[in-house]
């Protein structure tokens, strides 16, 4: 059931001893949700605690502690988890049915929990969480402008993608002025690169190919270029915006290869061409400017199959 | 003189036909003050164009004419000139001498103009054009909006950089409200890379030699490697920004080879680091965290001499 703020506010406000859940993969947003939220519910004399299906990326650490210990509760609340699939294979089996309340910002909400406070135009979840700990009436500490700030930062690319909103950057100026430590949070998110990151950066740009009268550009990462930069896939998704980025591309597409020898393909677009539509055609799928699908064969076999749907795509 | 900004909107109510003056090698804080003021005051009724020393690279049209006839006045308006050396030669020689009023945020204003309307405060000169526009009670139009943001957004590294501050964030938000297409103008300037630009990186990033355990990244950029991808000097810039990205880097060296065979090197830091006393021993300056000298010899020994300089800072 979709419900508003207010009954979300209700929600809270009857219940105490909460176990918020983030999504796997943790990223800036869901920890600043949740986060942001439990120190706000303790802050009203709740218990409330965080926990996350992953281990959670130590640069994180500024935002707070995310609870590793087993706890068992009834109150299950999830943030910014659209599926009850991303919250990890043991924590979907384990708490996947009954979450009561999910807060979340993604159109594609698959509305699993129970009540879902649902806002898709909130670039970060964490717009909803601020204007959820506003209508509690609980303060707005540090910690939770640091929290809200980095949700706000890094869902919107530091406020560079087209999700921003007026409402995305007065937050963010209010949460400057509760504290939030707006440039050491932007550096430790945006200009710090893992010496691995640049080897493979650097494999990567040499990698680049250019197809159709320079409409597509094509980043190709193997396993072996994984090997020689000692970095890993979990460093990929800040290369697969680069061959979109290239003057005149309108396709960006970088594919990399998995241990089993098939190829995950990240596409990306500039407005007009809808790379989602591409994807499905070869059995994936996504949103407009971003989207992937998986395809076999060799590099070279992938990559000419890849190139022949953007090409039909783009001549239609 | 120092004014404030009710003395800036008496002298722009009191008098018509202006002449308003960029810096040379033009950016969008710049080009954004000169052409949003431009705008303004042709709202009012008053006549007034703006020109540049250089020409305007064409990413910036979507902001509206830059005059290229030659124009003269009396009233002449310097925005974001810290300097009249900053005009360009030709420009300062015939107009450095008589700028009226000065509009601009750098501390470091040498107060050249009669009048000078300056917060360093502000993080983009944008700032204060919008604040005297809104005094000025003329329409924020959508030019306007496209002008201010691009201004906001670009002196900020798109909201990245230390000197935002919840002012900055508040006249984008309102920017939007008026009609700033911030995600077109963010994706022409952060998000667009020239195909030359690209294998100038990939060289670079190629060339990344690590000193003092990791604390001293250096980036080599040879006449010959402009050569091999077609790129120039003007490329460099978001090349500087790299090696003080690499984790644990503590001073961040690019040095490129100028046609005489010197090489001009750019540092950059994080906080504990004052890069221009590194550079100021070298006969160079600059701000704390952004500095830069010249250095003789041969790229290995050039090297050589600009890391002992960094030992010797770091080591004190």
């Amino acid at each position: 059931m979709i419900i508003d703020l207010i009954a979300a506010v209700e929600f809270l406000k009857n219940n105490d001893d909460f176990l918020i859940l983030t999504h796997a993969h943790p990223d800036g947003d869901t920890l600043g949700c949740g986060l942001a939220l439990c120190e706000a519910l303790n802050s009203l004399g709740k218990k409330a605690v965080v926990r996350c299906g992953d281990s959670v990326p130590s640069k994180y650490a500024y935002m707070g502690r995310v609870c590793t210990e087993d706890v068992e509760c009834e109150n299950i609340i999830a943030v910014d988890v659209a599926d009850a699939k991303l919250l990890g294979k043991a924590f979907e089996e384990r708490f996947g049915g009954r979450v009561k309340l999910c807060i979340d910002h993604h159109g594609s909400n698959r509305l699993y929990a129970e009540k879902t406070l649902l806002d898709p135009t909130a670039a970060a979840a964490c717009e909803i969480i601020l204007e959820l700990i506003r209508a509690l009436g609980a303060e707005e500490t540090k910690t939770i402008a640091d929290c809200i700030f980095t949700g706000l930062s890094t869902d919107t690319g530091c406020f560079r993608y087209s999700n921003v909103t007026p409402r995305t950057l007065r937050m963010a100026a209010d949460m400057i002025e509760k504290g939030a430590e707006h440039s050491k949070i932007n550096t430790i998110m945006f200009e710090t690169k893992t010496r691995t990151y640049v080897a493979l950066e650097r494999l990567a740009l040499e990698s680049i190919k250019m197809y159709l009268d320079g409409r597509c550009a094509f980043i190709t990462i193997t396993q072996e270029m994984f090997n020689a930069s000692g970095s890993d896939e979990s460093e990929v998704d800040a290369i697969a915006a680069i061959p979109r980025q290239i003057e005149g591309v309108q396709v960006g597409v970088t594919m990399r290869e998995k241990p089993d020898g098939t190829f995950k393909v990240s596409m990306r677009s500039h407005e007009g061409v809808d790379v989602s539509s591409i994807c499905a055609m070869m059995g994936g799928g996504g949103h407009p400017r971003a989207a992937g699908c998986t395809v076999n064969g060799s590099a070279e076999t992938a990559r000419e199959l890849v190139v022949s749907y953007i090409t039909k795509y783009l001549n239609f």
